[in-house]
């Protein structure tokens, strides 16, 4: 990328560090990028700064919210003693256009993978167990429990 | 996606715009730049910022600089009365990674397309045809030619 400015290089690189994007499909959407109206590229770069700026993890259930807690866990119409645990935020978006599942959720933002190191403190575990122990102290010494689906 | 807060629905629908990624690959790339260390993301928000302030088309082969000439047009090393004619700013790149090409190029920006009513204005042919009489004229009455590849 010698022959290329180093503004175009540097955003050639950014796409390249993506999942899933390789050498060559960086370089085809930096060109994207460069080719849009200035109006256009500059709403993209806003939306990264916006996104990362104002999304963060809601305080019960982990999933991705710009308020402290989610619309899910915010919601009084939601069952909050039934506790869908997933993996990551997409997961929760599948069983929400179910259309079928009223409880609410715990998102892990992994899985245990002891061959890539990943263990109980690299996921969001320690947040699920409090939860469900003040679900459970909540319900009365035992006496009623959180459905873990 | 009305599950999600509207920054992460709108870096979305950003990503979805770009070439060759679909709705699915989108969402993915959101996450991923949400799961970023701040640092890093705007990063890079700030390479396409910059990419898309600092260049612009070379006042002479319309390739991508951030100088008024790019680098080929401006080296004394290269045949400026060669100019290999190219489609778009990465074709430039492919022939000088074959390192055996010694003169200047033009850069259309596009190809000729009528089925898809892309005529000869469509394109940086003008610039083109500006140059090369340009050049014959500095040559001396067409005693030159500048030799399009």
């Amino acid at each position: 990328m010698e022959y290329f400015p180093a503004a175009l290089e540097k955003l050639v690189e950014q796409f390249a560090r993506l999942p899933g994007i390789g050498g060559k499909s960086a370089q085809r959407l930096a060109f994207h990028v460069l080719s849009l109206p200035e109006e256009e590229a500059l709403k993209f770069a806003a939306a990264i700064v916006d996104a990362k700026k104002n999304i963060h993890c809601c305080s019960i259930c982990q999933n991705l919210t710009d308020q402290e807690t989610c619309t899910i866990c915010a919601s009084p119409k939601r069952d909050q003693s039934t506790i869908c645990v997933v993996a990551q935020p997409r997961d929760v978006l599948s069983f929400e256009r179910s259309r079928e599942y009223n409880g609410v959720y715990h998102v892990l933002h992994g899985v245990l993978s002891p061959l890539n190191h990943i263990g109980p403190d690299d996921i969001r575990l320690q947040e699920q167990v409090k939860r469900v122990a003040a679900v459970q102290r909540y319900n009365g010494d035992y006496g009623g429990r959180a459905d873990l689906k």
